[in-house]
């Protein structure tokens, strides 16, 4: 049987999930919230291919999904259709056939995520589901001077889980910038591919070594050992939100 | 026994609050939350005023609130204790000692609310417990014009519930504007006061106007009437700051 290939384009504010990827069980993922509403579509199940998988609490907003169905439809018109079968929090910005080989994983070139830090003394209550709260002076100057070891090809076996099943910890980071707006510092990381946790333990590391608490001393020595014992805490999943994919 | 009265600053994500005004039974409002947390701390029933009830589903990001307690406490200790103190989406902003007959409602001298409207295609999934989707081009310059008709001191009338308790519907609106980023419309009112359902009603009107389907054909109409009838349905809660408040 043909199956046509999809790419779509997606936003969701990730708190009420326990992440992208399906589960054992009912668990809510934006995976399984996908292939059902694909499933009442297409009218059997669906295989759906993430860009990649936001853990839980992570938000998104230009996820990257594929798929394959068994009728042939207009972009618009599945877009229309699958905002119609999702929850409020799960939109499609853009429906469209893709290529026959094009997958949103493994076709990815490049992704971007970002990071928000609140350092208001007090929270804001509009940004506390997308946002850290971390209430003290960070030196955003030396946050930036620190981050610039962790640009290249690197191995960041310091920054996932002990349990990644990545076959290689080595990644490129092509950029990493950061914007302060008054109490909102924006950290936005650009690289060919992120490791479980890397972002948010970058950004913790960068803190911790901010307020001189880091073990290793420095990013820089961090990655040369690749001692995850070395590594503080990781922020926490609220501040961070996938940005873009491309291909 | 002599007690000390308190003036408080408040942002709240009013999504999960039937409103801010104390209910019958345990119905989750802003007011119980706060009576609940000022009790904790002063260690006897406190009784809290707001300038403003918000409605169900209503935020603010400058609410004030007034109220007395048996002990005299520091400013900043209070906010610290109150923010301890209650859940993460009410936050007090500010708390300070207040005039002895400061009163939040009715020393008020000028209040401003919000109302945001998305008009996208597709809601962006992050605005969307604090605008209403609508989905259609809106005439920004045509409803500012309509708008002027309501500046002044005027009979709200129309623009409010029939079983409404205020005494009197004369009310004077001192500021209407209204500011457009790319699919987000903003209109900021400014008034000596704002009658139950007033806003969102004069926003649906404007909508409902712009869209060429007011019964009464304009507001100026409206007004002069006072005919409830005559007026669409309210814009809905979701899409209502409560911004600050002057005293």
């Amino acid at each position: 049987m043909t199956r046509f290939n999809y790419r779509i384009t997606l936003a969701y504010d990730g708190s009420e999930y326990e992440g992208w990827q399906m589960q054992q069980g009912d668990a809510p993922t934006i995976q399984l919230a996908l292939s059902r509403a694909l499933a009442r579509i297409d009218g059997a199940p669906v295989i759906v291919h993430g860009a990649g998988r936001t853990d839980a609490g992570v938000h998104a907003e230009g996820q990257v999904a594929s798929f394959r169905l068994a009728r042939q439809r207009d972009g618009a018109e599945l877009r229309r259709a699958l905002n119609g079968n999702l929850p409020e929090d799960i939109r499609v910005i853009e429906a469209a056939p893709a290529e026959v080989d094009f997958h949103a994983r493994f076709s990815a070139r490049s992704k971007t995520y970002r990071y928000q830090i609140y350092t208001a003394e007090v929270m804001n209550p509009f940004l506390r589901r997308y946002s850290w709260h971390y209430p003290y002076a960070l030196d955003t100057a030396r946050m930036y001077e620190d981050s610039r070891a962790l640009l290249g090809r690197r191995d960041f076996s310091a920054f996932t889980v002990a349990a990644s099943e990545a076959r290689s910890h080595v990644r490129t980071i092509t950029g990493i910038e950061i914007d302060v707006q008054g109490p909102m510092l924006r950290l936005t990381f650009t690289g060919d591919g992120f490791l479980r946790y890397m972002v948010r333990t970058i950004v913790g590391a960068l803190v911790e070594a901010d307020r001189g608490r880091l073990k290793a001393g420095s990013l820089a020595k961090l990655l040369e050992t690749g001692d995850r014992a070395l590594v503080g805490a990781s922020a926490p999943a609220r501040g961070l939100t996938m940005v873009k994919v491309e291909y």
